[in-house]
């Protein structure tokens, strides 16, 4: 079996490695030999850490996509409508396709469903979301038998190396997040993972198969990390609280929930134990009950692992039916069907802010615990819904104040 | 496609209404229709809890592994010989095999699959460990790309609601076993849960699966949790660890080391928060990293998910091939493998034993700490190995003393 390569960046070179290196040792027991024989890549004289043949080396995509010799496109590059325009061509041109890319996925999920049906081939992408984790083929799996009606996952490996960091160093979030990309664990660029970007691109293909309707990013409710401060830190540390960066959507007759946000779980909760680059993901089935997925969210090997798996499906001849249908009408809920009890913090030396802030609270949340020293009022509320909640910290930043707040997970 | 169904006890039940029912919402959605139309009982006469046909029932295997529409026998009896004869006979005739068994299958594992692949039916097994936690499939699809060195998991939900109840409620182990039975959560005999045979015959599945030689039971060090008491529970508590009943293999060149032991984790470790009747399991895979399952471990829908999801693997043509093969030549290393600090409890209030249990601890173990009060002498180790550990409680149990010890792991 011919395979065409679209990138050689991280990801890909790991592909690259497992396929055509048999850097995996149980690879060879598949029954059918698998080879990469076109690799495209951007620059061509770019000097690589990879042992690549030139000749296999290609600028133009149709020269993979066009290829009549190679049955499956695999779509490692991180772009958007060139990217969609490759994985559409080659199921147009009968060649299976597996991808990481959770942007073009989450985007024209249904569009890329289609194709694939009309052309009897195979479209996979196991590694778009949650690196090395099998969560894609075991939501499958779940679907068949049980309805989901729930998915929470820790879902980005660079924010939750940072919050990591900022609770068991004490380090602050600038600095974090600076040693983070020195480390190669945050791209030079970290905008789409602390803005919650590429979160609720991941959530959203989560979302859109358990639920059976293709539910966008821009459908989902997503605020960043970069409020949190050292003083939340060591009051969560007080409290007991770990924080991390949620992704959580729920589905309520044919209404569905989707939010990703900073949250507050108690050390009982399984998920305030899932440190650094490591994800995990739950799904609620119906029949089953609770399930949990947890490993390296992100990474070269981990993350090539999960495309080799979707080559050996094809390979082995599983999976071959697109089994999810996105054919369900569902409404955008917004965020009212979570609620919790939660943690605020006000920045203000100011008197007549104090005050207003103190006003605001009043009229939200009855029964609180408010502590304040010089410059910051902490507040703990009784549960209360997360639009309600919402409201509140609107009006508390239209007085001019910082503020972070985080609903709490028991 | 037809179904046999050996048992109708709780997973039998759970088994039925799934599929004859169509309890599952999506299940429907596979081409095929399936339909159990013979069951086996023991006793027909029998009052039951579920509403099934009387002609389905019958009370002789033979009509089910002989009868030629079936296609697909199910077992989810719990002896031994019987079921074994029951498994080859059906594969002789050419039918699929799918069972919940984890004593024939961790005993018989190797015939079996043999007597599959001669007559190129399948035999199946995800119920067998963990309940609803997809394991199986998930470590024969880690084995596809990586070599797998280390298994560790929580794989028996009797011992770990104990252990929970223990340590949430202070409970002491006979009030805890008596209303785990009471509420549906302990056998009446719990002998096999817990002794560690439950574990350990979970384990010698997973641990022959990936490692590639079939491991028995009885090859497998195992330790009960009897003489946990309540001041253990204490001393866990003030020292920040929790106890787990966990099994743990590794595989180091050609030997393998598998052991289940009651173990201390600290409350950082995921596994410390896995409670009441939940399981989890730990896989290392050479390129994947760690992978870990969280999921029911018991119950009638749960288990029953599991059978189900493995006849839709034959219904839709997925994992025919057996890609398993037991055919490493691997040596028992004993427990040599396992290493860490140790906790240990001493009952004695008698001076000449008190002194001769110092002198020993003094013997093992340079750098440690002791402390004790009227009736009981605790010590915490540096890393020892596991060998070296069972000899000096060996020693000390030699001196007519109660104790409890358990390795703990960071």
């Amino acid at each position: 079996m011919k395979i065409g390569l679209l990138g050689l960046g991280t990801v890909g070179s790991g592909v690259y490695e497992i396929i055509n290196h048999q850097k995996g040792h149980y690879f060879a027991t598949s029954k059918e030999e698998a080879i990469i024989t076109k690799v495209m890549v951007r620059d061509i004289n770019k000097i690589r850490n990879i042992n690549i043949p030139d000749k296999l080396l290609v600028t133009n995509f149709e020269e993979i996509v066009n290829d009549d010799e190679i049955q499956v496109v695999i779509c490692v590059m991180g772009g958007i409508e060139l990217e969609y325009s490759c994985m559409i061509q080659a199921m147009n041109n009968g060649k299976h396709v597996i991808t990481a890319n959770k942007a073009v996925v989450s985007e024209y999920m249904d569009i890329l469903y289609k194709t694939a049906k009309q052309n009897n081939v195979s479209f996979l992408y196991e590694a778009s979301v949650g690196g090395g984790i099998p969560i894609i083929t075991s939501l499958i799996q779940t679907l068949r038998i049980n309805q989901i009606d729930e998915i929470k996952g820790i879902l980005n490996g660079t924010t939750n190396f940072i919050l990591s960091k900022m609770t068991d160093e004490g380090w602050n979030f600038a600095d974090t997040l600076k040693k983070a990309q020195d480390m190669g664990f945050a791209e030079a660029d970290p905008t789409a993972d602390i803005d919650g970007s590429d979160v609720s691109r991941k959530l959203s293909i989560l979302s859109s198969m358990a639920f059976g309707s293709h539910i966008k990013d821009e459908n989902i409710y997503k605020r960043g990390i970069k409020e949190i401060s050292e003083a939340d830190i060591d009051m969560f540390n007080d409290l007991g609280y770990v924080l991390k960066y949620l992704a959580h959507s729920k589905l309520e007759g044919n209404k569905y929930y989707a939010t990703v946000e900073p949250v507050l779980l108690t050390n009982k909760n399984i998920m305030s134990n899932v440190n650094e680059e490591f994800n995990i993901v739950s799904l609620n089935g119906n029949i089953i009950g609770e399930l949990q997925f947890y490993g390296k969210g992100a990474g070269k090997n981990a993350t090539a692992n999960a495309v080799v798996g979707d080559l050996l499906y094809i390979i082995n001849n599983d999976f071959k039916k697109q089994e999810i249908t996105l054919e369900q009408q569902l409404e955008n809920g917004g965020n009212i069907a979570f609620e919790g009890k939660y943690y605020l913090r006000v920045d203000t030396n100011d008197h007549d802010q104090f005050t207003k802030v103190i006003d605001l609270v009043d009229e939200f949340s009855k029964k609180k615990k408010i502590t304040f020293n010089s410059s910051k009022i902490y507040v703990l509320t009784e549960e209360i819904k997360a639009n309600i909640f919402n409201k509140l910290v609107d009006k508390i930043n239209a007085i001019g104040v910082n503020s972070f707040y985080a609903r709490i997970y028991s």
